[in-house]
């Protein structure tokens, strides 16, 4: 970018933001163009960190007046690259808007800024009993949890993301400020927006408040840890469970490599062979008959140890375990980089499409295991993998392309809750076909000169940075 | 229109389809020219009743190109005028489109076309041990429902319509077929076009094909009437019982004067006071236990009579009596027309909403009364008028409003479940505010020439048919 450029871009925000919330420092700038993927990095020419929505709009007409590429940025928690300013433009880092706005205990709602953390947000929430249910596993902000849709352990009884949004106020690319719910339990009310600006990866807007649904802290939890002969096993005793219509809070996949891998970094001692982690809630009888329905269920598929995590160190041992297994891999590995695959499939598809990633890890040779939120469909492969080895990039990347193609011939997404970002446009056209251009002419409608978070997500000619 | 003109339709129609599938019978007009709203009749100038996606398609481009607008209709069971052809054109029967495609008891899944309707589904669904959940009283067809993402008793458990889409085949103003989802779970792929489409009332394209979620009939199932001394304390106690975290499947307010009606209707001889009726889904214990729950806290919110229904033929009565409700009214009060409000408030404006309601209702001497589907704060007032009394008619319309503006400043919604159709646009920029134009935005870059349902949903200028 031309330094002369810069300056009045800089003087221009300058007119609506203090001088200590912009900044270009090389420093700052290389915390904002990366995240935790294995995408490379790309540096925004300037970093602001606004405090209101109001200033949020300035930034947008900055944008505008200079068509210069705006990426908001949470934590940087992304999995696929979502926060990477792939044309340069400045970013938007939100960790300045990080405030609970209000719990609203009887309407069971929250209002938070979208710089709010989950864990963050559920200390608050503690104190009246209540729990935010999404939880992704990373530490994300609210902002970024919206922005890609995520989901995870919970899930499977409580819904993802978008299932939790009643409201978020959302400056769009001329400044403009929208809501796009309102604080009734549901609507018939216009057009869905809540829905379409859930999971559109900062493409059609930035999120500056957000109501979110929140529930009642469970009267009762059990957890328990299941271990099986074999992943097979394993994931036909999670399709009998749902079969049965046991209403299971929780229930993930942990292969013996992923045992293993969290034995190491959490000190744990569990059984390293295939493993179910599961929670279900509930009152004390009902709960009660569930787990002893669940425990019949494992043992006709050759469940060979059940242990239960009744205490609240236990359980939480249990989560933290498998919370901490990406580190875990991490840490294992050092030097490599990690790619995760995230494929979502029907149920009755799972058991095959895991027996598949496995034989397919197996044959690439490639260092890793299978994690996954099993009761949705939803398995993640995580592979190591040196950068500067190309022979091992390509087996990754042609790994990722093998478990995807299988999951759409199936019926099923490419992404199930990490997101497109720059990872997963090359399966858009394949996944949504004809359906596509409807995204893109809806992209095209809302932000027709392509500054928001260009790259992701829908394909659209970006405008590129001043160079 | 003028007739060679029509002519010239027709015939391009008859390219497409057979002579049968295509009428310009006045009687057939006019039974596709009202719904059981009490917004006048227009007819459609053409009906049209394709078999397949291909023939919805070529109608869509007969459509385009004679510059003639389309509605589809199912059974016509609106509230709000949404199948009425404001500007004539082509009206599009599902009725022959109504084959229930596939169920697939592993996934939970069914696929159907627009035409089935929710009994029909019910009784197919039944021969799995399965149930489709949504439930607004009416025998409304699927595709209707997808189309206003209706609702109803069971949603406060099981969700609204939106929740239960997995995927859609759409034809679009173009004739290009697409599919809005697939049939993973969960996906973070695109944009939620699922989402946008449930619910976009036939403005942004007809369905053809629909995916939807299905559950096992639960084990066991308790059905109870709770009496109180007033509306205000039946309305607490179901705060109260949410508060509890019971998870209640149905939980509906019938006032008194709806509970006499229901009695005269249909030959019950319930106790006449303002009732909740409700229902429990879950194990043997768990429920034993919630309903034990339940008990304690009605009683403490002075509950006059609790009755349970524990047999089938108890069950059915009881939530006979209570779809029956509107016909109750209807048979009630020959000659006259029906207003039905539909405001969805937060939980906690509640008790205030039915209460400035029956007051108004009193203050207006309006006949009628008020029923609700309370669990998700949503309730209807039923107001009987005589279409031929103006002052009773301009009452009924000053009564409507007066509930939409309190529901509004209080963070609710004009529409909880039977959407906009004509009714409800008058509210559309007070409710939605700037969001209103990212709505016609997506209409105009979805529908350029406004043919789809135009002057519903979304308020834009339509092409008026040639007359």
């Amino acid at each position: 970018m031309a330094v002369d450029n810069l300056e009045t871009i800089h003087q221009a925000l300058r007119e609506h933001l203090k001088e200590d919330q912009i900044s270009v420092n090389e420093t700052v700038r290389e915390l904002h163009g990366r995240d935790e993927s294995y995408h490379s990095m790309k540096l925004p020419d300037i970093v602001v960190f606004p405090e209101t929505a109001a200033q949020v709009a300035a930034v947008m007409k900055v944008s505008k007046q200079f068509q210069m590429p705006v990426v908001p940025f949470g934590l940087g928690s992304s999995l696929e690259g979502h926060v990477i300013p792939q044309s340069g433009g400045i970013t938007i880092d939100f960790s300045l808007m990080n405030k609970v706005l209000a719990v609203n205990e009887e309407d069971f709602l929250v209002k938070v800024q979208p710089g709010v953390t989950r864990t963050q947000l559920n200390k608050e929430l503690k104190k009246y009993g209540l729990f935010f249910t999404v939880d992704p596993g990373a530490d994300a902000t609210l902002g970024g949890m919206v922005a890609t849709n995520a989901s995870g352990t919970t899930s499977v009884k409580y819904g993802v993301m978008r299932d939790q949004v009643r409201d978020l106020e959302v400056v769009l690319a001329d400044g403009t400020i929208i809501h796009t719910g309102s604080m009734a339990a549901k609507s018939s009310s216009g057009l869905h927006l809540n829905g379409l600006f859930t999971g559109s990866e900062g493409t059609l807007g930035c999120f500056t408040e957000m109501t979110l649904r929140v529930y009642g802290i469970p009267e009762h939890i059990t957890a328990a840890r299941a271990s099986f002969p074999s992943v097979k096993d394993a994931v036909e005793a999670v399709v009998s469970i749902l079969q049965a219509g046991i209403p299971i809070a929780r229930v993930e996949l942990v292969d013996e490599q992923s045992v293993r891998q969290a034995n190491l970094f959490s000190d744990t001692a569990y059984l390293e062979k295939p493993t179910l982690f599961m929670e279900f809630h509930g009152n004390e009888a009902g709960l009660k008959q569930d787990v002893e329905f669940m425990q019949e269920i494992v043992q006709g598929h050759g469940c060979e140890e059940l242990a239960f995590e009744t205490d609240t160190a236990g359980r939480n041992r249990l989560w933290e375990a498998r919370h901490n297994l990406a580190y875990a891999y991490i840490h294992g590995y050092p030097g490599k980089k990690m790619m995760v695959t995230d494929v979502c499939l029907p149920i009755s598809e799972l058991a095959g499409a895991v027996g598949h990633a496995r034989d397919n890890l197996l044959a690439l040779g490639l260092p890793g295991g299978i994690v996954g939120h099993v009761g949705d469909g939803n398995f993640h492969a995580l592979i190591m993998m040196d950068m500067n080895d190309p022979v091992e990039v390509a087996k990754a990347q042609e790994f990722n392309e093998r478990i995807v193609l299988y999951a759409l011939e199936r019926g099923g997404t490419c992404t199930g809750e990490h997101g497109v970002g720059l990872g997963k446009q090359k399966y858009q056209e394949r996944e949504h076909g004809a359906a596509l251009a409807v995204m893109e002419k809806i992209k095209r409608a809302l932000d027709p000169d392509n500054l928001l978070n260009p790259h992701k997500n829908i394909k659209t000619e970006a405008k590129e940075a001043i160079e």
